[in-house]
């Protein structure tokens, strides 16, 4: 018989199954390869899943009323007024995404770099996907102009591109997208009749709301946006599988609903019962909540500032992060003295991080970037070490500055210096 | 923007869901077209799952090397020897049903009637379903002849028939296929080099496993046979949502594992920590959990039997149920009669079914029946009444005889005989 040649597993999760194993060998790495909020779960979170226990029943495949009301809250205190019935949930939001793009037609627009998830689910649902450069500034939109050639681009050869997903704030940037952005780009899906997914999943984490207000999509073109979340990075759940979905109120919005929900009952049939118990407490934001969600976000944006600091203290052109808990450096001004050390594209640049000082980045041609770009992801939120030191790390005034994260970023900037042969003085 | 035009909710979820609701306006029905073993949450279940809430991390992808290596002993102990590096958990047997779907080439083979998942999933990746007539006397296995005759045709229509699901016990049937069926099917995979899927998700609900021996196609073919399962069924958690697959120990088998790997990685990511800790410890298998599996075994059977006998009585054919908890009755003797009240097809039976005696059954088309034909599906695991009625059950050794069962059941009875115009002596 014969296997359909598709890709290997997510990058990133590998990347993190070979941390694991390098570690239980006693291997010492400074792993930035994997977008985990390592947060210690909240104790109001652990009651609720323990009194989840008797909802052992398979209940509606959308979810309770009750927790699909919860999520219509939360948009709701967001600007975008939702009811109960324009919400799914499910086991994390990837099923989510992998149901919009299985149930629309047409092809993929995507930023470029972006989650490294969304091409291969184009993949498996028939798409082809066309990145589109993001702006100097920012990253999870489109640069406006370049969207709108390869738009057309991709008309001239025959294709037909229907989707366009944004990530706001983004992964792999970290930053968010300006609210004039976001209108540009609503505006070009309007005249171009694209449906948008928002992913926000890092809605909650925006570093200084002030400093950077968050516009969603949905608040421009509400009638042609589906918007995706969870609390896996927010609250630290990766591991729980908790994603939501909001669809348009509109009759677009609940035919696509409708289909999506069709793929849920036939593929994974609901989120399991005491995990819509616990998205109904999280998602309804009691006070526990809220201020780990402050919390989080003040942590995040410490420690993504210091290893952006340090990136481009090493020679880096890095965009200053503003959003979730990544930094996306680029080596080009060094690619002369890089090159000379055999170190050519964003491969070969991981590759060395990983044998030179044992930092585990995402190259960005996993991400869909160019691969011969110098660029990289890093996830700065590894980098919180044990449950006693995240919750010290929670509550201080300057994160950065504690010993066990302070020495992981000292020795990040001894690797990122000793890319280009430098060495760096403490 | 256009909606793929896609298939409506699993009709099974569907129907549940208007029970639901019919039943929360006040109206009594019988509720017998939804696949749910109702049955109490073990108290050591509910336990491990608070005592997993600080599994918050998202972990390998395949599941932990603990809960694999759980899965591994229970299917060892089943004449299946297996290594963990054989397993995958998801969060339901459906996801992982689903991936198979995906990376394996070529079209799909189903016994006629199936659950009605298999043919929507097969849609969703692009394939096509054959349905292959059941023997008069067992459900979830093709009839060795229409087996060859459909390849026959499929491969003359240019078609690429590469999988065949087989269904160990048998839903809708409610039978288990016995040990010389099974291996002249799989020596017919073995000749035209198909790719088994065994679902045993029912393999611990056989009623008199001395009477009816399990014989799994991974002992047959090991080598071309995926099995699935899950706690869903065996232990009443279906909104848990704890499925298994076990694949192959030969290169073809660790091929199909890691593609199904990649589509987990991308579409769901893992099964959620705490669950990953329920399954761990059901799969080990302690006195709690083997107790009940035996317990449900035996009220399952009960109940099956006491509708059979009533559908017998009623005038219908039926196979006699075995294993699972479903029937599957045939009221072709009763044509002629049902034809002039205006039933001739199942759609039509089901639906003066529901409207007469508020009996609710899922018809035969629904599961790729012949729509002609007078079948439908009864789930009579649904009659176990409330979480103090099902403890009665389990632990009383004439469950059909209890008070709040019996009295559906002559309901059932009235309802059947009804449909062709008997009156039922009570």
């Amino acid at each position: 018989m014969t296997i359909a040649s598709l890709r290997r597993t997510s990058p990133n999760m590998a990347l993190n199954q070979l941390v694991d194993g390098r570690g239980a060998a006693g291997e010492s790495l400074v792993h930035l390869a994997f977008g985990e909020a390592r947060l210690p779960v909240l104790p109001g979170l652990a009651q609720q899943l323990a009194a989840g226990a008797s909802r052992a029943s398979y209940g509606p495949v959308a979810g309770s009323e009750g927790v699909r009301r919860a999520v219509a809250g939360y948009f709701a205190r967001r600007r975008m007024p939702t009811t109960a019935d324009q919400v799914v949930v499910a086991p994390g939001s990837k099923p989510l995404l992998m149901a919009v793009q299985l149930v629309v037609d047409g092809d993929v627009l995507l930023p470029r770099p972006a989650w490294n998830t969304y091409a291969p689910q184009a993949a498996y649902a028939g798409k082809k996907a066309f990145g589109v450069p993001i702006p100097d500034e920012w990253g999870g939109v489109p640069e406006p102009g370049a969207l709108r050639t390869v738009l057309r681009a991709a008309r001239a050869a025959g294709r037909d591109p229907r989707l366009m997903i944004l990530t706001l704030p983004d992964n792999p940037t970290g930053t968010l997208a300006p609210p004039h952005l976001v209108r540009e780009v609503c505006a070009i899906a309007e005249e171009e009749d694209l449906l948008i997914v928002s992913d926000e999943i890092y809605r909650d984490i925006v570093h200084d709301p002030q400093a950077t207000p968050f516009l969603s999509p949905a608040e421009v073109v509400p009638d042609r946006t589906v918007v995706t979340s969870g609390l896996s990075k927010t609250l630290g759940l990766g591991g729980w599988r908790i994603g939501v979905a909001r669809f348009p109120a509109n009759e677009t919005g609940e035919r696509i609903r409708d289909a999506v929900v069709s793929v849920a009952s036939e593929v994974w049939s609901t989120l399991a019962g005491p995990m819509q118990q616990v998205a109904e407490y999280a998602f309804d934001e009691p006070e526990e909540i809220t201020e780990r969600l402050a919390a989080g976000a003040r942590l995040h944006g410490a420690v993504a500032r210091a290893v952006h600091a340090i990136a481009v203290e090493a020679g880096a052109r890095c965009r200053p992060p503003t959003g979730a808990f990544y930094v996306y450096p680029d080596f080009e001004p060094h690619r002369a003295r890089l090159a000379e050390r055999g170190v050519t594209d964003s491969a070969s640049l991981a590759e060395r991080l990983l044998d030179d000082s044992g930092i585990v980045v995402l190259g960005g041609h996993l991400l869909g970037d160019d691969p011969k770009a110098l660029r990289f992801k890093a996830a700065t939120s590894l980098l919180y070490g044990n449950e006693q030191q995240q919750h010290e790390a929670l509550a201080c005034d300057d994160p950065a500055g504690l010993a066990h994260i302070s020495s992981q970023l000292v020795r990040i900037g001894q690797g990122l210096a000793g890319l280009i042969g430098q060495e760096r003085q403490q």
